[in-house]
């Protein structure tokens, strides 16, 4: 009976996020869904992401959060648009579902947008599940999580586009295994592309700003 | 009707935990719940538990992950009994159920046990409201993952007894705030005791295994 209910839920969920994936298409704004641990490293990544694609990208941000708007005061130094989500207000959601990304989007001007990123709840199991419309999933691992994560919650990976392997200005201090980590990654998602960053030091960044560029643009060119 | 469903699930969970709780009176054996994101290093922390206690209590552990045993092999070199449970057998549930450890209760003799750890999916959300009869429940926060999570993910912290806070050897390459952290940790939990310790270095490692003792021995005299 569990599995009835979670069918109809996820099925409530997909229809409004095809509602959402028609409205970025028609404005033609490349959406990506940012997911991870809590603690990852995600609103610095995203923040500076934000403020290095400033000049050249017109980009905005909905931010996810069970509670507190702690995310979206770092995010809005950025200079872009933030609105923040808090699941409190839906039960304590431990996922951004496709109906509070729909409530979200009338704070913004979808036709002036050329990158709108979610940043979803820190979580590595329940938003792999949960379609918001979307163009594509970023998964995000700090590498003091340790290298088996992608083989312990596979769906994440499974579902993800690209996996960000952030905080690598803590590898001399990590017992951390890079080859085992990119190969465990490669199990569950045979030729996912890798970013190794930190978003603290910038090392890194240009590559994923290089994806991010490039999808924008493929996204306009529709 | 989503909330009236999630009220049913819990309802149902509660009256499995409730026949857990009783098995574990009956035989005096002190059950923890451990809590946390994934990647805090819940498992050294439990594998450098389990063999520093070996000579002195009589302990065993049930590990929770969506997939893999990977936690259960490491958790086995400290010689007591290990049960590893994988959610994806139930739907790659995000948290232990009462009746998954139910299930796993029949693979030990706990007349013979004095401390049953239980090792949960790595999630801040989801498993602080699944009761799964035991006696207390603690969340461990890595400080890699920063100051603010007890304030983002609150009910965890509300409903844990107590916090450890790990990987402290890694403190002199982090911009932390240690007195933010506890700050952050008392504001939604007022008194809550915290560990802060290094599984890797075993620092700070005595006051959590003298708060394990004493639960122990009370569980027992009772």
């Amino acid at each position: 009976m569990e599995i009835q209910v979670v069918k109809h839920v996820l099925d409530a969920n997909l229809t409004v996020a095809n509602q959402n994936r028609e409205k970025f298409r028609r404005h033609g704004v490349f959406v990506v869904n940012v997911m991870s641990s809590p603690g990852s490293g995600k609103t610095t990544l995203l923040e500076k992401t934000l403020t290095r694609l400033a000049s050249e990208l017109r980009a905005a941000i909905i931010v996810g959060d069970v509670s507190t708007t702690h995310d979206a005061e770092r995010l809005a130094r950025s200079g872009a648009p933030v609105v923040q989500v808090n699941t409190d207000a839906f039960g304590g959601d431990c996922h951004l579902a496709a109906h509070v990304i729909a409530g979200a989007l009338d704070s913004f001007d979808l036709s002036r947008l050329d990158l709108l990123i979610i940043e979803n709840v820190g979580n590595l199991v329940c938003p792999a599940e949960f379609d918001i419309g979307e163009d594509a999933k970023a998964v995000v691992l700090s590498v003091t999580e340790g290298e088996d994560k992608p083989v312990k919650y596979p769906l994440m990976f499974r579902v993800c586009d690209v996996a960000v392997l952030n905080k690598i200005d803590l590898l001399p201090y990590l017992e951390y295994d890079r080859d085992a980590a990119v190969a465990y990654i490669h199990q569950v998602h045979d030729g996912m592309p890798i970013f190794e960053l930190s978003a603290k030091t910038e090392q890194g960044m240009e590559a994923w700003l290089g994806w991010l560029r490039e999808q924008v643009a493929r996204k306009r060119s529709k």
